[in-house]
């Protein structure tokens, strides 16, 4: 019995991921590294840019912001002086939750690529639909706020499991809670065990470095994720 | 010059507004109040409707949790001894981010209706989606947690706007936060003057009895809404 080999044409009719290859295509092509940076509304994400990119040494960084509306977390960065673009999901897409590949897309040309080493994409605050749309980025990071609970993991399983570094956030605020950071740590190995963690507080600056030196070391290229 | 009168159907072709008033036809031949309780992930609702519906008097309360995935909540409620119905949008709506009319329709033959004066649907965790769908609800409750900023309504417009009762929760965590509540209330007041609000804390129980007066004394029926 033969086994015949066939060449799949995989994710043949998922416009989405065909527009993203072609932002990673562009991306690669200006010697960009891409952060698809995700969280729940309010878990941090800007506050910890603020905190990391300001000093990020050699690295030119920017920002992609994505919100439904209106520029705050963009007004927020742009004392940092680094090149931030406002997507807003809400006029031209009706609203939407998340970003996907072609809304990142139609923000290229505002977006001098040539002038960047790394681009942080802050996604809508939202933990379903912004996993299920790759955008064309080299890594997933998203902020987990320890105010959110220990069962986010499991009740949100695809952003979780989806992510390369789970920054576990607002751990200043640990003493005054009743998280549990084990119990989360093991809800969150049960859905993506081989996911790096970092405990972070942008208010303290607890894990910032840490952060910092992740992005700035993000590998040349992973494996072509989209 | 004459006028002349023309009755316009009105969101003929809109499916999810024709289900939700199918829903609630049902809801009022019935005689049950329904709430439509909306929050970001983690932002207490839960933990609310654990504090408020073990004590609701003659009311006999019902929920329906709404969840991407698993039973988490469901299974914390389940020892209030109240009818709880879990409506997955996982399996049989491909991840859905908030819940629909036809989705809740989907899950009345498993709630009973005839037992109840309250249901309550805890919908998906989410600012946005949720707030674009009526389900066939009376009222809308949103719960936004101090954790999250005071940006929140600005940044999630909708949700605020449609919410006839916003619980500012987690009051107790104040002492350590940078939360201004003046300045979340005055961006509340620029999307949604009218909004009722209460200050609670499910740890403390501050504002549950308000809230709990709230939902046992809902109006007979509110004008229309779907």
């Amino acid at each position: 019995m033969h086994k015949t080999r066939v060449r799949v044409v995989e994710d043949a009719l998922d416009a989405n991921n065909t527009i993203a290859r072609a932002n990673r295509s562009d991306f690669d092509r200006a010697g960009v590294k891409v952060v698809n940076l995700m969280s729940a509304p309010g878990a941090g994400k800007t506050s910890l840019l603020e905190r990391v990119l300001g000093d990020v040494g050699d690295v030119r960084a920017g920002v992609l912001e994505g919100d439904v509306q209106g520029s705050l977390d963009a007004d927020r960065l742009a004392w940092l002086h680094v090149p931030v673009t406002q997507l807003n999901t809400d006029p031209g897409f009706g609203g939407e939750c998340h970003l996907d590949a072609n809304m990142v897309r139609s923000a290229l040309p505002e977006i001098p690529l040539p002038e960047l080493d790394l681009l942080v994409i802050e996604n809508v605050g939202n933990l379903v639909c912004p996993a299920e749309f790759r955008v064309g980025e080299d890594a997933r990071v998203m902020v987990s706020s320890i105010t959110e609970g220990e069962d986010k993991p499991l009740k949100y399983p695809l952003m979780f499991r989806t992510c390369e570094l789970v920054l576990i956030n607002k751990i200043d605020l640990l003493p005054h809670l009743d998280f549990d950071v084990e119990r989360f740590l093991c809800n969150l190995d049960k859905v993506n065990p081989d996911s790096r963690r970092i405990l972070t507080s942008a208010r303290t600056g607890e894990g910032v470095e840490q952060f910092r030196d992740w992005l700035v070391q993000l590998p040349a290229r992973e494996e072509a994720r989209v």
